[in-house]
């Protein structure tokens, strides 16, 4: 068991109520008397009882997390350090996983409010102004991750856009002459949030256009993507680069390239999106981007907090990224 | 929106109480007139809402999930396939996360009464007699998966000692002289519960003596396991099998054998246990063990909902395990 109030008071002669002023800065002790119970505190090593200072303040000390799915490793990357993060800060974690459901989100969402949570993290799959409206009603500090909502709510990612640019302007150094863009969730496009999606589209687009590439990307949104890439061929002598939205989706497309004999990047180019912890047991090492998903996480936590306990809201600047030049490409 | 009770009252002109008392089974109304509201329930379509549902019998829906964390990849694939079979029973699941602490787990446990989950599923960290009695002192009911508690609980796993013993009788087929197990967790024996690993462990000694093989391996319980093995030498001509007690080990070892230059399996041979998803990226393709755990996911969810609202505990046989023979062996 660790040091309690009790403990310290004895140790003091004062009572209780008298360590609870202290520790918590309220008025009705002597500031003598008060320096005394801090340096106590501290010498003692004392440890705040987070769930009594919740029944206090009639929180729960719950942090409600919106998360899609944990199967793309970095939702669960991130899951893990929003966790690490909350528990650094006496708060707990209540998961709920939308499965991309939009009606199910709300669900989520009630859910969340039913337990009480102190404010939610959420990697949005509704969007629009109905949400955003709905999202006001809630009256609890929310911040959003990775899919943006409005400019009402702190937001914590990368620039995508700018990440995506600077990673395709590298690859166009490379002299390929066709390029083929794999992201299955641009079919949701207008039906369900997918902003980081569409900010990577709009910043391949871009670093085509700034290297003078002329010819549009062949745009993959099908679901059975692989499908689709099986029905190409990339033995006409036309250099080609393959970008995937994610890195899962590259993964999926350096399995199937490698089925069909094609070597990368000497038949095929492949770049990815993400840099998730696996990667590092893949070959050829795949060209991706890599942000600090552990600072997503941790930032979220920190600018959730600050809007439980002090009622700020901290705007975010964009985190910073990095384009991992690998063998792939 | 779907079909609510005042829909259906509107269509069979009754009041929302009386649909309700049908719908529910309860007396005050006659059989004519349920059979009539049933009729049209079913004809509509009409799926209950489980958080009226929930109101009404004093519950939250909501069954609490104690994990380690999120790090290694079956916990993911674990902790997805739990809130799938969950959602699928109108529940919903508060995840907490031990961090592989036991005093941490108590928290967590504790923070999961707070929140009067209706059950839970643990991954306990925590073992004996003293937690088991803890567990008892919780009056909820609780379903144990992977670490085994006692048989006061429902059980969710394979039998490993058996599936390791088949794997590395396997093994022993392929003419190794030297065997090597790696297994970090065993240096936790007797202070966390590691019931799984000294399964493993317990079949990999097993099966090495049932093939006739009478040197001990050499057992690493370093957490550097990855310095213990570069201090080895895999040039002598003696043939090494190194068996990983999971795949995490495993893929790690094989970055390192690889960095080396060592060639998998003519210079040495490696296995891994789990078949997590991420191996289909990796080649040579691992020597593991596999298990359904979305298979784990849906019997423990089951099992947790039966005795929440029948009371009764089933007694789940241990699920099926394969041997997947790789390129690594």
């Amino acid at each position: 068991m660790g040091v309690t109030i009790k403990d310290i008071a004895a140790l003091c002669g004062v009572s209780p109520g008298t360590v609870d002023r202290a520790l918590n800065h309220r008025p009705g002790i002597s500031e003598k008397t008060k320096a005394r119970i801090l340096q106590v505190a501290e010498q003692m090593n004392y440890q705040p009882d987070h769930m009594a200072r919740s029944l206090a303040k009639g929180r729960t000390m719950t942090i409600g997390v919106v998360l899609f799915d944990l199967y793309n490793r970095s939702f669960s990357q991130l899951m893990n350090s929003i966790e690490a993060a909350s528990r650094q800060q006496g708060y707990f974690v209540d998961l709920v996983l939308t499965n991309k459901d939009p009606e199910n989100e709300k669900k989520c969402i009630e859910h969340l409010l039913l337990r009480k949570v102190d404010g939610i993290i959420i990697f949005a799959i509704n969007q629009g102004e109905a949400f955003n409206d709905y999202l006001k009603s809630l009256s609890i500090p929310v911040v959003t991750i990775c899919n943006y909502v409005s400019d009402d709510w702190s937001y914590i990612g990368i620039d995508d856009r700018e990440a995506m640019k600077e990673a395709v302007r590298y690859i166009c150094g490379k002299q390929y002459e066709r390029f083929i863009y794999v992201c299955p969730p641009l079919a949701y496009r207008g039906k369900t949030n997918i902003y980081t999606q569409e900010e990577r589209l709009a910043g391949c687009l871009e670093g085509l256009k700034e290297s003078g590439i002329e010819a549009q990307p062949t745009v993959i949104t099908d679901k059975d993507y692989i499908g689709s890439i099986s029905r190409m061929d990339f033995g006409s002598g036309t250099k080609t680069a393959i970008i995937c939205s994610c890195d899962i989706y590259a993964l999926e497309v350096m399995n199937h390239l490698k089925g069909r004999g094609l070597r990368i990047p000497d038949d095929v180019g492949l770049m990815g999106f993400d840099n998730i912890d696996v990667l590092k047991y893949v070959s050829p090492a795949l060209t991706t981007v890599e942000y600090a998903v552990e600072e997503f996480g941790s930032r979220a936590v920190q600018c959730v907090i600050e809007q439980i306990e002090q009622g700020t809201r901290t705007l975010v600047p964009r985190l910073p990224y990095q384009v991992i030049t690998g063998d792939s490409t």
